[in-house]
Protein backbone atom coordinates (compact mmCIF):
# COMPACT_ATOMS: atom_id res chain seq x y z
CA UNK A 1 0.00 0.00 0.00
CA UNK A 2 1.64 3.50 -0.80
CA UNK A 3 0.59 6.37 0.78
CA UNK A 4 0.36 8.37 -2.20
CA UNK A 5 -0.15 7.51 -5.61
CA UNK A 6 0.58 10.81 -8.10
CA UNK A 7 -0.98 10.48 -11.82
CA UNK A 8 1.08 12.35 -14.28
CA UNK A 9 4.84 12.87 -14.88
CA UNK A 10 4.25 16.65 -15.39
CA UNK A 11 5.71 19.78 -13.37
CA UNK A 12 2.38 19.40 -10.69
CA UNK A 13 2.91 15.45 -10.28
CA UNK A 14 6.64 15.78 -10.22
CA UNK A 15 6.06 18.74 -7.55
CA UNK A 16 3.96 16.48 -5.64
CA UNK A 17 5.93 13.95 -6.16
CA UNK A 18 8.80 15.96 -4.17
CA UNK A 19 6.79 17.42 -1.75
CA UNK A 20 5.44 13.63 -0.66
CA UNK A 21 8.73 12.45 -0.24
CA UNK A 22 10.08 15.58 1.50
CA UNK A 23 7.11 14.52 4.33
CA UNK A 24 8.25 10.98 4.51
CA UNK A 25 5.71 9.26 2.30
CA UNK A 26 6.00 6.29 0.37
CA UNK A 27 4.70 7.60 -2.79
CA UNK A 28 4.63 6.25 -6.46
CA UNK A 29 4.14 8.52 -9.88
CA UNK A 30 2.90 7.34 -13.31
CA UNK A 31 2.99 8.43 -16.43
CA UNK A 32 5.93 9.67 -19.20
CA UNK A 33 7.31 12.84 -19.42
CA UNK A 34 5.43 15.90 -20.41
CA UNK A 35 4.61 16.82 -24.01
CA UNK A 36 3.73 20.50 -23.13
CA UNK A 37 6.97 20.75 -21.22
CA UNK A 38 8.99 19.20 -24.17
CA UNK A 39 7.52 21.56 -26.07
CA UNK A 40 8.13 24.88 -24.47
CA UNK A 41 10.71 26.62 -27.06
CA UNK A 42 11.89 29.26 -24.28
CA UNK A 43 10.31 29.71 -20.25
CA UNK A 44 10.60 32.80 -19.16
CA UNK A 45 8.29 32.92 -15.94
CA UNK A 46 9.12 29.97 -14.16
CA UNK A 47 10.98 31.77 -10.94
CA UNK A 48 14.83 31.51 -10.40
CA UNK A 49 15.69 29.63 -13.86
CA UNK A 50 14.72 32.49 -16.68
CA UNK A 51 15.46 31.63 -20.44
CA UNK A 52 15.44 27.71 -19.56
CA UNK A 53 14.05 25.98 -22.91
CA UNK A 54 11.57 22.78 -21.67
CA UNK A 55 13.76 20.40 -22.85
CA UNK A 56 16.15 21.27 -20.11
CA UNK A 57 13.33 22.13 -17.83
CA UNK A 58 11.97 18.42 -18.14
CA UNK A 59 15.44 17.27 -17.24
CA UNK A 60 15.96 19.46 -14.38
CA UNK A 61 12.73 17.82 -13.12
CA UNK A 62 13.51 14.56 -13.48
CA UNK A 63 16.90 15.28 -12.47
CA UNK A 64 15.09 16.57 -8.98
CA UNK A 65 12.90 13.47 -8.76
CA UNK A 66 15.73 11.22 -9.19
CA UNK A 67 16.93 12.44 -6.28
CA UNK A 68 13.84 10.99 -4.26
CA UNK A 69 12.97 7.56 -3.49
CA UNK A 70 9.29 8.00 -5.47
CA UNK A 71 8.35 4.99 -7.27
CA UNK A 72 8.67 6.06 -10.80
CA UNK A 73 6.22 4.04 -13.69
CA UNK A 74 5.71 5.18 -16.63
CA UNK A 75 2.53 3.14 -17.45
CA UNK A 76 -0.92 4.89 -18.63
CA UNK A 77 -3.43 4.79 -15.37
CA UNK A 78 -6.51 3.86 -16.79
CA UNK A 79 -9.13 3.58 -14.26
CA UNK A 80 -8.91 5.20 -10.22
CA UNK A 81 -11.37 3.15 -8.23
CA UNK A 82 -12.22 4.96 -4.39
CA UNK A 83 -12.62 2.00 -2.04
CA UNK A 84 -13.54 4.61 0.90
CA UNK A 85 -10.12 4.34 2.73
CA UNK A 86 -8.12 3.70 0.19
CA UNK A 87 -7.87 3.80 -3.74
CA UNK A 88 -7.19 1.12 -6.30
CA UNK A 89 -5.25 2.19 -9.27
CA UNK A 90 -5.57 0.35 -12.47
CA UNK A 91 -2.27 0.95 -14.59
CA UNK A 92 -2.72 -0.39 -18.29
CA UNK A 93 -1.96 -4.29 -16.31
CA UNK A 94 -0.70 -3.39 -12.84
CA UNK A 95 -3.38 -2.66 -9.90
CA UNK A 96 -1.72 -1.33 -7.33
CA UNK A 97 -3.04 0.20 -3.82
CA UNK A 98 -2.86 3.82 -2.14
CA UNK A 99 -4.49 5.83 0.82
CA UNK A 100 -4.25 9.05 -1.26
CA UNK A 101 -3.98 9.96 -5.10
CA UNK A 102 -3.39 13.17 -6.62
CA UNK A 103 -4.04 13.57 -10.54
CA UNK A 104 -1.69 15.65 -12.24
CA UNK A 105 -3.18 14.32 -15.65
CA UNK A 106 -2.81 18.42 -17.68
CA UNK A 107 -5.75 19.21 -19.77
CA UNK A 108 -6.68 17.50 -22.79
CA UNK A 109 -8.93 19.02 -25.32
CA UNK A 110 -8.83 15.68 -27.68
CA UNK A 111 -11.86 15.21 -28.96
CA UNK A 112 -12.81 11.38 -28.15
CA UNK A 113 -15.05 9.02 -30.94
CA UNK A 114 -18.36 9.26 -30.23
CA UNK A 115 -20.13 6.78 -28.18
CA UNK A 116 -16.58 5.89 -27.18
CA UNK A 117 -17.74 5.87 -23.27
CA UNK A 118 -20.90 4.47 -23.78
CA UNK A 119 -18.91 1.00 -25.42
CA UNK A 120 -15.57 1.38 -22.80
CA UNK A 121 -15.82 -2.45 -21.47
CA UNK A 122 -18.62 -3.14 -24.39
CA UNK A 123 -16.00 -3.89 -27.36
CA UNK A 124 -13.85 -0.70 -26.47
CA UNK A 125 -10.89 -0.76 -24.62
CA UNK A 126 -7.83 1.38 -23.12
CA UNK A 127 -5.37 -1.70 -22.64
CA UNK A 128 -4.18 -3.64 -24.80
CA UNK A 129 -1.99 -6.15 -22.37
CA UNK A 130 -5.63 -6.39 -20.10
CA UNK A 131 -8.00 -7.19 -22.79
CA UNK A 132 -5.86 -8.93 -25.59
CA UNK A 133 -7.11 -12.44 -24.33
CA UNK A 134 -10.61 -11.97 -24.72
CA UNK A 135 -9.92 -11.89 -28.58
CA UNK A 136 -7.41 -14.79 -29.27
CA UNK A 137 -7.99 -15.71 -32.80
CA UNK A 138 -10.46 -13.09 -33.61
CA UNK A 139 -10.37 -9.59 -35.40
CA UNK A 140 -9.39 -6.36 -33.40
CA UNK A 141 -8.81 -2.83 -34.85
CA UNK A 142 -6.55 -0.63 -32.80
CA UNK A 143 -6.72 3.34 -32.91
CA UNK A 144 -3.47 4.73 -32.34
CA UNK A 145 -2.15 8.42 -30.96
CA UNK A 146 0.85 7.36 -29.45
CA UNK A 147 4.18 4.83 -30.25
CA UNK A 148 2.68 2.83 -27.79
CA UNK A 149 0.14 1.87 -29.74
CA UNK A 150 2.60 0.33 -32.87
CA UNK A 151 3.71 -2.30 -29.59
CA UNK A 152 0.22 -3.01 -28.88
CA UNK A 153 -1.20 -3.50 -32.28
CA UNK A 154 2.27 -5.90 -32.88
CA UNK A 155 1.45 -7.57 -29.70
CA UNK A 156 -1.99 -8.02 -30.54
CA UNK A 157 -1.16 -9.11 -34.02
CA UNK A 158 0.76 -12.22 -32.24
CA UNK A 159 -3.32 -13.46 -30.42
CA UNK A 160 -5.59 -12.03 -33.45
CA UNK A 161 -6.05 -13.09 -36.40
CA UNK A 162 -5.95 -10.21 -37.88
CA UNK A 163 -5.48 -6.42 -36.55
CA UNK A 164 -6.78 -3.14 -37.98
CA UNK A 165 -4.84 -0.28 -37.65
CA UNK A 166 -5.73 3.55 -37.53
CA UNK A 167 -2.97 6.04 -36.83
CA UNK A 168 -3.48 9.41 -35.74
CA UNK A 169 0.35 9.89 -35.52
CA UNK A 170 2.84 9.44 -38.18
CA UNK A 171 3.76 5.70 -38.49
CA UNK A 172 5.80 5.56 -41.76
CA UNK A 173 9.33 4.48 -40.34
CA UNK A 174 7.63 1.97 -37.78
CA UNK A 175 7.37 -1.83 -38.89
CA UNK A 176 4.18 -3.81 -38.44
CA UNK A 177 3.78 -7.73 -38.38
CA UNK A 178 2.16 -9.25 -41.68
CA UNK A 179 -1.06 -9.65 -40.27
CA UNK A 180 -1.92 -5.99 -39.61
CA UNK A 181 -3.86 -3.68 -42.11
CA UNK A 182 -3.07 -0.29 -41.80
CA UNK A 183 -6.47 1.92 -42.54
CA UNK A 184 -6.06 5.48 -42.63
CA UNK A 185 -8.95 7.95 -42.34
CA UNK A 186 -10.54 10.06 -39.16
CA UNK A 187 -12.34 8.04 -36.57
CA UNK A 188 -15.89 9.35 -36.45
CA UNK A 189 -18.41 7.06 -34.14
CA UNK A 190 -19.25 3.85 -32.75
CA UNK A 191 -22.33 1.97 -33.46
CA UNK A 192 -23.84 -0.94 -32.18
CA UNK A 193 -26.57 -2.37 -29.49
CA UNK A 194 -24.80 -4.36 -26.90
CA UNK A 195 -21.61 -3.84 -27.88
CA UNK A 196 -19.26 -1.95 -30.34
CA UNK A 197 -20.29 -3.55 -33.99
CA UNK A 198 -18.93 -1.33 -36.21
CA UNK A 199 -16.21 2.16 -36.21
CA UNK A 200 -17.44 4.38 -38.41
CA UNK A 201 -14.40 6.77 -40.14
CA UNK A 202 -14.81 9.92 -42.23
CA UNK A 203 -15.20 7.80 -45.23
CA UNK A 204 -15.26 4.34 -44.86
CA UNK A 205 -15.80 1.92 -41.26
CA UNK A 206 -14.60 -0.97 -39.93
CA UNK A 207 -16.27 -3.84 -38.37
CA UNK A 208 -14.26 -5.84 -36.25
CA UNK A 209 -14.67 -7.87 -32.32
CA UNK A 210 -12.94 -5.22 -30.34
CA UNK A 211 -11.48 -2.13 -30.72
CA UNK A 212 -8.53 -0.38 -28.74
CA UNK A 213 -8.34 3.12 -28.32
CA UNK A 214 -4.46 4.09 -27.56
CA UNK A 215 -4.22 7.18 -26.31
CA UNK A 216 -1.46 9.09 -23.57
CA UNK A 217 -4.95 10.54 -21.52
CA UNK A 218 -8.21 9.44 -21.10
CA UNK A 219 -11.69 11.10 -19.99
CA UNK A 220 -12.01 12.26 -16.57
CA UNK A 221 -15.27 10.44 -16.89
CA UNK A 222 -13.64 7.04 -17.21
CA UNK A 223 -10.67 8.04 -15.34
CA UNK A 224 -12.46 8.56 -11.96
CA UNK A 225 -16.17 7.70 -12.20
CA UNK A 226 -17.94 10.20 -9.56
CA UNK A 227 -15.28 13.05 -9.67
CA UNK A 228 -17.23 16.34 -9.72
CA UNK A 229 -15.81 18.51 -12.84
CA UNK A 230 -16.27 22.24 -13.67
CA UNK A 231 -16.76 22.70 -16.95
CA UNK A 232 -13.04 20.99 -18.81
CA UNK A 233 -11.45 21.14 -15.53
CA UNK A 234 -11.57 19.03 -12.18
CA UNK A 235 -13.65 20.81 -9.19
CA UNK A 236 -11.01 21.57 -6.14
CA UNK A 237 -11.28 23.39 -2.71
CA UNK A 238 -8.32 25.42 -2.09
CA UNK A 239 -6.51 22.74 -0.58
CA UNK A 240 -6.75 21.03 -4.42
CA UNK A 241 -9.43 18.13 -2.54
CA UNK A 242 -12.12 16.80 -4.98
CA UNK A 243 -15.49 16.00 -4.14
CA UNK A 244 -14.11 12.74 -3.32
CA UNK A 245 -12.52 12.36 -0.05
CA UNK A 246 -8.00 11.51 -0.60
CA UNK A 247 -8.30 12.63 -4.00
CA UNK A 248 -6.70 15.50 -5.12
CA UNK A 249 -6.06 17.11 -8.62
CA UNK A 250 -3.35 19.60 -9.32
CA UNK A 251 -1.98 22.15 -12.10
CA UNK A 252 -3.21 22.43 -15.76
CA UNK A 253 -6.53 20.12 -14.59
CA UNK A 254 -7.97 22.43 -12.43
CA UNK A 255 -8.09 25.50 -14.61
CA UNK A 256 -6.16 28.27 -15.62
CA UNK A 257 -3.98 29.49 -16.26
CA UNK A 258 -2.28 27.34 -17.61
CA UNK A 259 1.62 27.85 -16.45
CA UNK A 260 3.93 26.12 -14.91
CA UNK A 261 4.79 27.98 -11.95
CA UNK A 262 0.78 27.03 -10.68
CA UNK A 263 1.57 23.76 -11.15
CA UNK A 264 4.13 23.19 -8.99
CA UNK A 265 2.37 25.54 -6.68
CA UNK A 266 -0.68 23.32 -6.63
CA UNK A 267 1.33 20.37 -6.95
CA UNK A 268 2.60 21.13 -3.67
CA UNK A 269 -0.22 22.09 -1.73
CA UNK A 270 -1.92 18.98 -2.58
CA UNK A 271 1.07 16.69 -1.59
CA UNK A 272 1.23 18.50 1.88
CA UNK A 273 -2.17 18.81 2.73
CA UNK A 274 -3.57 16.65 5.43
CA UNK A 275 -6.73 15.44 6.41
CA UNK A 276 -8.44 16.41 9.39
CA UNK A 277 -10.13 13.24 9.77
CA UNK B 1 0.39 55.66 -13.16
CA UNK B 2 1.62 51.62 -12.63
CA UNK B 3 -0.81 49.53 -14.23
CA UNK B 4 0.12 46.68 -11.09
CA UNK B 5 2.26 47.56 -7.82
CA UNK B 6 3.66 44.37 -6.12
CA UNK B 7 4.02 45.17 -1.89
CA UNK B 8 7.06 42.66 -0.79
CA UNK B 9 10.21 41.34 -2.40
CA UNK B 10 10.38 37.42 -1.60
CA UNK B 11 8.93 35.07 -3.79
CA UNK B 12 5.29 35.66 -4.42
CA UNK B 13 6.45 39.33 -5.08
CA UNK B 14 8.90 38.20 -7.71
CA UNK B 15 6.75 35.70 -8.99
CA UNK B 16 4.57 38.22 -9.44
CA UNK B 17 6.59 40.68 -11.07
CA UNK B 18 7.75 38.00 -13.56
CA UNK B 19 4.44 37.60 -14.73
CA UNK B 20 3.11 41.13 -14.85
CA UNK B 21 5.79 41.70 -16.95
CA UNK B 22 5.29 39.14 -19.62
CA UNK B 23 2.31 39.78 -20.26
CA UNK B 24 3.78 43.58 -21.09
CA UNK B 25 2.48 45.60 -17.79
CA UNK B 26 4.60 48.44 -16.18
CA UNK B 27 4.93 47.21 -12.95
CA UNK B 28 6.66 48.14 -9.50
CA UNK B 29 7.58 45.85 -6.70
CA UNK B 30 8.38 47.24 -3.02
CA UNK B 31 10.58 46.40 -0.26
CA UNK B 32 13.70 44.31 0.92
CA UNK B 33 15.16 40.34 0.16
CA UNK B 34 12.97 38.33 1.72
CA UNK B 35 14.53 37.31 5.18
CA UNK B 36 12.77 33.68 5.40
CA UNK B 37 14.43 32.59 1.98
CA UNK B 38 17.89 34.03 3.19
CA UNK B 39 17.30 31.83 6.31
CA UNK B 40 16.75 28.87 4.58
CA UNK B 41 19.53 26.35 5.25
CA UNK B 42 19.21 24.31 2.12
CA UNK B 43 15.88 24.22 0.29
CA UNK B 44 14.64 20.70 -0.96
CA UNK B 45 11.67 21.40 -2.71
CA UNK B 46 11.55 23.58 -5.16
CA UNK B 47 10.95 22.03 -8.04
CA UNK B 48 14.26 21.83 -11.04
CA UNK B 49 16.75 23.16 -8.30
CA UNK B 50 17.33 20.66 -5.59
CA UNK B 51 19.62 21.28 -3.04
CA UNK B 52 19.10 24.87 -3.31
CA UNK B 53 20.96 27.58 -0.29
CA UNK B 54 18.43 30.32 0.79
CA UNK B 55 20.80 32.59 -0.15
CA UNK B 56 21.14 31.40 -4.01
CA UNK B 57 17.84 30.91 -4.23
CA UNK B 58 17.46 34.65 -3.22
CA UNK B 59 20.16 35.71 -6.08
CA UNK B 60 18.56 33.49 -8.39
CA UNK B 61 14.97 35.54 -7.92
CA UNK B 62 17.03 38.37 -7.94
CA UNK B 63 19.03 38.31 -11.29
CA UNK B 64 15.65 36.56 -12.61
CA UNK B 65 13.85 40.18 -11.61
CA UNK B 66 16.63 42.42 -13.25
CA UNK B 67 16.09 40.89 -16.56
CA UNK B 68 12.64 42.33 -16.61
CA UNK B 69 11.78 46.17 -16.21
CA UNK B 70 10.30 45.89 -13.66
CA UNK B 71 10.60 48.88 -11.04
CA UNK B 72 12.43 48.00 -8.02
CA UNK B 73 12.19 49.91 -4.91
CA UNK B 74 13.33 48.96 -1.06
CA UNK B 75 10.90 51.51 0.29
CA UNK B 76 8.32 50.09 2.83
CA UNK B 77 4.72 50.22 2.23
CA UNK B 78 2.92 51.70 5.14
CA UNK B 79 -0.79 52.43 3.60
CA UNK B 80 -2.20 51.45 0.66
CA UNK B 81 -5.46 53.51 -0.11
CA UNK B 82 -8.00 52.32 -2.33
CA UNK B 83 -9.31 54.95 -4.56
CA UNK B 84 -12.17 52.98 -6.89
CA UNK B 85 -10.76 52.68 -10.07
CA UNK B 86 -7.08 53.06 -8.97
CA UNK B 87 -4.73 52.84 -5.88
CA UNK B 88 -2.71 55.39 -3.82
CA UNK B 89 0.45 53.76 -2.46
CA UNK B 90 2.40 55.08 0.38
CA UNK B 91 6.03 53.99 0.95
CA UNK B 92 7.37 55.91 3.40
CA UNK B 93 8.10 59.36 2.21
CA UNK B 94 6.64 58.63 -1.51
CA UNK B 95 3.36 58.67 -2.73
CA UNK B 96 2.71 56.05 -6.01
CA UNK B 97 -0.14 55.16 -8.13
CA UNK B 98 -1.26 51.99 -9.34
CA UNK B 99 -4.63 50.20 -10.99
CA UNK B 100 -3.79 46.69 -9.50
CA UNK B 101 -1.96 45.89 -6.08
CA UNK B 102 -0.34 42.67 -5.34
CA UNK B 103 -0.28 41.95 -1.89
CA UNK B 104 2.66 39.33 -1.06
CA UNK B 105 4.15 40.72 2.31
CA UNK B 106 4.72 36.82 3.85
CA UNK B 107 3.40 35.92 7.32
CA UNK B 108 4.33 38.20 10.33
CA UNK B 109 3.37 36.62 14.35
CA UNK B 110 5.01 39.59 15.74
CA UNK B 111 2.69 40.72 18.37
CA UNK B 112 2.28 44.33 18.07
CA UNK B 113 2.38 46.36 21.32
CA UNK B 114 -0.70 47.18 23.18
CA UNK B 115 -2.66 50.39 22.02
CA UNK B 116 -0.04 50.73 18.79
CA UNK B 117 -3.10 50.45 15.90
CA UNK B 118 -4.95 52.61 18.56
CA UNK B 119 -2.75 55.65 18.43
CA UNK B 120 -1.34 55.14 15.49
CA UNK B 121 -1.45 58.43 13.81
CA UNK B 122 -1.90 59.83 17.09
CA UNK B 123 1.54 60.35 18.42
CA UNK B 124 2.59 56.83 17.04
CA UNK B 125 3.74 56.41 13.96
CA UNK B 126 5.21 53.95 10.88
CA UNK B 127 7.88 56.54 9.16
CA UNK B 128 10.34 58.74 10.61
CA UNK B 129 11.35 60.81 6.85
CA UNK B 130 7.20 61.31 6.83
CA UNK B 131 6.35 62.46 10.23
CA UNK B 132 9.73 63.87 11.61
CA UNK B 133 9.08 67.31 10.65
CA UNK B 134 5.73 67.21 13.25
CA UNK B 135 8.84 66.91 16.03
CA UNK B 136 11.21 69.50 15.27
CA UNK B 137 12.93 70.18 19.08
CA UNK B 138 10.55 68.01 20.85
CA UNK B 139 11.37 64.66 22.60
CA UNK B 140 10.56 61.43 20.19
CA UNK B 141 11.05 57.38 20.77
CA UNK B 142 11.83 55.08 18.30
CA UNK B 143 11.43 51.66 19.04
CA UNK B 144 13.67 49.53 16.55
CA UNK B 145 13.19 46.56 14.78
CA UNK B 146 15.88 46.60 11.55
CA UNK B 147 19.05 48.73 10.67
CA UNK B 148 16.82 51.27 9.28
CA UNK B 149 15.65 52.17 12.62
CA UNK B 150 18.90 53.06 13.44
CA UNK B 151 19.35 55.56 10.05
CA UNK B 152 16.08 56.65 10.94
CA UNK B 153 16.88 57.26 14.72
CA UNK B 154 20.21 59.62 13.91
CA UNK B 155 17.98 61.32 11.19
CA UNK B 156 15.51 62.30 14.01
CA UNK B 157 18.33 63.71 16.20
CA UNK B 158 19.45 65.86 13.83
CA UNK B 159 15.49 68.03 14.01
CA UNK B 160 14.42 66.72 17.24
CA UNK B 161 15.87 67.81 21.53
CA UNK B 162 16.23 64.50 22.39
CA UNK B 163 15.34 61.24 21.21
CA UNK B 164 15.49 57.54 23.03
CA UNK B 165 15.94 54.59 21.08
CA UNK B 166 14.12 50.72 22.44
CA UNK B 167 16.39 48.35 20.49
CA UNK B 168 14.82 45.34 19.47
CA UNK B 169 17.59 43.69 17.85
CA UNK B 170 21.49 43.77 18.52
CA UNK B 171 23.07 47.13 18.08
CA UNK B 172 26.43 47.09 20.08
CA UNK B 173 28.09 47.63 16.33
CA UNK B 174 26.24 50.72 15.57
CA UNK B 175 27.24 54.30 15.69
CA UNK B 176 24.44 56.45 17.58
CA UNK B 177 24.29 60.51 17.44
CA UNK B 178 25.22 62.26 21.25
CA UNK B 179 21.39 62.87 22.11
CA UNK B 180 20.10 59.23 21.49
CA UNK B 181 19.81 57.95 24.66
CA UNK B 182 19.59 53.83 23.94
CA UNK B 183 16.82 52.55 26.78
CA UNK B 184 16.81 48.25 26.98
CA UNK B 185 13.19 46.62 27.74
CA UNK B 186 10.49 45.00 26.40
CA UNK B 187 7.92 47.82 25.02
CA UNK B 188 4.25 46.32 26.30
CA UNK B 189 1.65 49.06 25.41
CA UNK B 190 1.31 52.30 25.30
CA UNK B 191 -0.95 55.23 27.58
CA UNK B 192 -3.13 58.38 26.93
CA UNK B 193 -6.34 59.60 25.87
CA UNK B 194 -6.44 61.89 22.66
CA UNK B 195 -3.30 60.43 21.98
CA UNK B 196 -0.04 58.52 22.86
CA UNK B 197 1.22 59.82 26.27
CA UNK B 198 3.19 57.38 27.75
CA UNK B 199 4.97 53.74 26.48
CA UNK B 200 5.08 51.29 29.22
CA UNK B 201 7.97 49.13 29.33
CA UNK B 202 8.45 45.48 31.00
CA UNK B 203 9.82 47.46 33.54
CA UNK B 204 10.04 50.91 33.21
CA UNK B 205 8.52 53.65 30.68
CA UNK B 206 9.16 56.56 28.53
CA UNK B 207 7.10 59.75 28.08
CA UNK B 208 7.75 61.85 24.91
CA UNK B 209 5.92 63.85 22.20
CA UNK B 210 6.18 61.30 19.54
CA UNK B 211 6.83 57.33 19.18
CA UNK B 212 8.39 56.01 16.09
CA UNK B 213 7.86 51.93 15.33
CA UNK B 214 10.10 51.09 13.07
CA UNK B 215 9.74 47.49 11.65
CA UNK B 216 9.88 45.37 8.44
CA UNK B 217 6.62 44.90 8.06
CA UNK B 218 3.11 46.30 9.71
CA UNK B 219 -0.29 45.07 10.96
CA UNK B 220 -2.46 44.48 8.04
CA UNK B 221 -5.27 46.67 9.42
CA UNK B 222 -3.26 49.72 8.83
CA UNK B 223 -1.58 48.53 6.13
CA UNK B 224 -5.13 48.27 4.20
CA UNK B 225 -8.01 49.49 5.94
CA UNK B 226 -11.00 47.38 4.92
CA UNK B 227 -9.29 44.07 4.01
CA UNK B 228 -11.15 40.93 4.56
CA UNK B 229 -9.17 38.68 6.77
CA UNK B 230 -9.33 35.01 8.01
CA UNK B 231 -7.49 34.43 10.96
CA UNK B 232 -3.72 36.03 10.60
CA UNK B 233 -3.99 35.39 6.25
CA UNK B 234 -6.21 37.34 3.85
CA UNK B 235 -8.75 36.22 2.50
CA UNK B 236 -8.77 35.57 -0.85
CA UNK B 237 -10.84 33.16 -3.74
CA UNK B 238 -8.94 30.70 -6.26
CA UNK B 239 -7.86 33.86 -8.30
CA UNK B 240 -5.94 35.57 -5.47
CA UNK B 241 -8.69 38.62 -5.39
CA UNK B 242 -9.55 39.87 -1.92
CA UNK B 243 -12.34 41.20 -0.86
CA UNK B 244 -10.94 44.79 -2.51
CA UNK B 245 -11.41 45.31 -5.78
CA UNK B 246 -7.85 45.42 -7.85
CA UNK B 247 -6.11 43.94 -5.08
CA UNK B 248 -4.83 40.60 -4.86
CA UNK B 249 -2.67 38.78 -2.63
CA UNK B 250 -0.29 35.62 -2.22
CA UNK B 251 2.76 33.70 -0.72
CA UNK B 252 2.53 32.93 3.17
CA UNK B 253 0.04 35.88 3.77
CA UNK B 254 -3.21 33.79 2.12
CA UNK B 255 -2.45 30.58 3.87
CA UNK B 256 -0.49 27.61 4.89
CA UNK B 257 1.52 25.54 3.27
CA UNK B 258 4.28 28.38 4.09
CA UNK B 259 6.20 26.92 1.41
CA UNK B 260 7.77 28.31 -1.93
CA UNK B 261 5.98 26.77 -4.97
CA UNK B 262 2.98 27.61 -3.21
CA UNK B 263 4.42 31.29 -3.17
CA UNK B 264 5.48 31.47 -6.78
CA UNK B 265 2.40 30.08 -8.21
CA UNK B 266 0.23 32.28 -6.31
CA UNK B 267 1.91 35.35 -7.20
CA UNK B 268 2.03 34.05 -10.85
CA UNK B 269 -1.81 33.80 -10.61
CA UNK B 270 -2.58 37.00 -9.10
CA UNK B 271 -0.05 38.75 -11.84
CA UNK B 272 -2.34 36.95 -15.12
CA UNK B 273 -5.85 37.33 -13.77
CA UNK B 274 -7.89 39.83 -15.35
CA UNK B 275 -11.05 41.50 -14.28
CA UNK B 276 -13.87 40.61 -15.84
CA UNK B 277 -14.88 44.36 -15.61
C1 LIG C 1 4.28 25.21 -26.58
C2 LIG C 1 4.02 25.50 -25.12
C3 LIG C 1 4.74 26.51 -24.48
C4 LIG C 1 4.52 26.78 -23.12
N1 LIG C 1 5.25 27.77 -22.52
C5 LIG C 1 5.06 28.02 -21.20
C6 LIG C 1 5.83 29.03 -20.54
O1 LIG C 1 6.69 29.70 -21.14
N2 LIG C 1 5.60 29.25 -19.21
C7 LIG C 1 4.68 28.53 -18.50
O2 LIG C 1 4.54 28.76 -17.28
N3 LIG C 1 3.94 27.57 -19.10
C8 LIG C 1 4.10 27.30 -20.43
N4 LIG C 1 3.34 26.33 -21.03
C9 LIG C 1 2.31 25.63 -20.23
C10 LIG C 1 2.91 24.53 -19.35
O3 LIG C 1 3.63 23.63 -20.14
C11 LIG C 1 1.78 23.80 -18.61
O4 LIG C 1 1.06 24.73 -17.82
C12 LIG C 1 2.32 22.71 -17.67
O5 LIG C 1 3.03 21.74 -18.37
C13 LIG C 1 1.18 22.05 -16.88
O6 LIG C 1 1.71 21.08 -16.04
P1 LIG C 1 0.83 19.83 -15.57
O7 LIG C 1 1.74 19.00 -14.74
O8 LIG C 1 -0.44 20.30 -14.97
O9 LIG C 1 0.37 19.08 -16.91
P2 LIG C 1 1.25 18.48 -18.12
O10 LIG C 1 2.55 19.18 -18.24
O11 LIG C 1 0.33 18.44 -19.28
O12 LIG C 1 1.58 17.00 -17.63
C14 LIG C 1 0.59 16.03 -17.48
C15 LIG C 1 1.24 14.67 -17.63
O13 LIG C 1 0.32 13.66 -17.24
C16 LIG C 1 0.39 12.59 -18.18
N5 LIG C 1 -0.89 11.86 -18.15
C17 LIG C 1 -2.09 12.28 -18.62
N6 LIG C 1 -3.02 11.32 -18.42
C18 LIG C 1 -2.38 10.29 -17.79
C19 LIG C 1 -2.80 9.01 -17.33
N7 LIG C 1 -4.07 8.60 -17.45
N8 LIG C 1 -1.86 8.21 -16.74
C20 LIG C 1 -0.57 8.60 -16.59
N9 LIG C 1 -0.12 9.82 -17.05
C21 LIG C 1 -1.03 10.64 -17.63
C22 LIG C 1 0.66 13.28 -19.50
O14 LIG C 1 1.18 12.36 -20.43
C23 LIG C 1 1.65 14.36 -19.07
O15 LIG C 1 2.97 13.87 -19.08
C24 LIG C 1 3.55 26.03 -22.39
C25 LIG C 1 2.83 25.00 -23.03
C26 LIG C 1 3.05 24.74 -24.38
C27 LIG C 1 2.26 23.62 -25.02
C1 LIG D 1 14.40 28.88 8.13
C2 LIG D 1 13.41 28.70 7.04
C3 LIG D 1 13.54 27.64 6.15
C4 LIG D 1 12.60 27.44 5.12
N1 LIG D 1 12.76 26.39 4.25
C5 LIG D 1 11.88 26.22 3.23
C6 LIG D 1 12.05 25.15 2.30
O1 LIG D 1 13.00 24.35 2.38
N2 LIG D 1 11.13 25.02 1.30
C7 LIG D 1 10.06 25.88 1.15
O2 LIG D 1 9.28 25.71 0.21
N3 LIG D 1 9.89 26.90 2.02
C8 LIG D 1 10.75 27.08 3.06
N4 LIG D 1 10.56 28.13 3.94
C9 LIG D 1 9.37 28.97 3.77
C10 LIG D 1 9.57 30.03 2.68
O3 LIG D 1 10.72 30.78 2.93
C11 LIG D 1 8.32 30.93 2.61
O4 LIG D 1 7.19 30.12 2.36
C12 LIG D 1 8.43 31.96 1.50
O5 LIG D 1 9.55 32.79 1.69
C13 LIG D 1 7.16 32.79 1.40
O6 LIG D 1 7.28 33.72 0.37
P1 LIG D 1 6.46 35.09 0.38
O7 LIG D 1 6.93 35.82 -0.83
O8 LIG D 1 5.03 34.81 0.55
O9 LIG D 1 6.90 35.86 1.74
P2 LIG D 1 8.34 36.28 2.28
O10 LIG D 1 9.40 35.40 1.74
O11 LIG D 1 8.17 36.38 3.75
O12 LIG D 1 8.58 37.71 1.64
C14 LIG D 1 7.79 38.81 1.99
C15 LIG D 1 8.59 40.06 1.74
O13 LIG D 1 7.74 41.19 1.86
C16 LIG D 1 8.42 42.20 2.58
N5 LIG D 1 7.44 43.09 3.19
C17 LIG D 1 6.60 42.84 4.23
N6 LIG D 1 5.85 43.92 4.49
C18 LIG D 1 6.20 44.87 3.61
C19 LIG D 1 5.78 46.20 3.38
N7 LIG D 1 4.82 46.76 4.12
N8 LIG D 1 6.36 46.91 2.38
C20 LIG D 1 7.34 46.35 1.60
N9 LIG D 1 7.78 45.08 1.77
C21 LIG D 1 7.21 44.35 2.78
C22 LIG D 1 9.26 41.44 3.59
O14 LIG D 1 10.31 42.23 4.06
C23 LIG D 1 9.73 40.26 2.72
O15 LIG D 1 10.91 40.56 2.01
C24 LIG D 1 11.50 28.34 4.98
C25 LIG D 1 11.37 29.42 5.86
C26 LIG D 1 12.29 29.61 6.88
C27 LIG D 1 12.12 30.78 7.80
Amino acid sequence: MYDVAIIGKGPAGISAAINSYARGKKAIIFGGDSKKVLLSPIIDNYPALPGITGVNFMEALNNHLSKTDVVISDKSVLTIYAMGESFTIQAQDEMIQAKKVILATGVNFKKTIENEDKFLGLGVSYCATCDAPLYRNKTVCVVGYNDEAVTDANFLSTLCEKVYFVPMTNVKDKSFNDNIEIITGVPKSFEGNMKADKLNLKDSSIECDGYFIIKDSYPLSSLVPGLELDGPHVKVNKNMETNIKGLFASGDITGKPYQLAKAVGEGQIAALYEHES
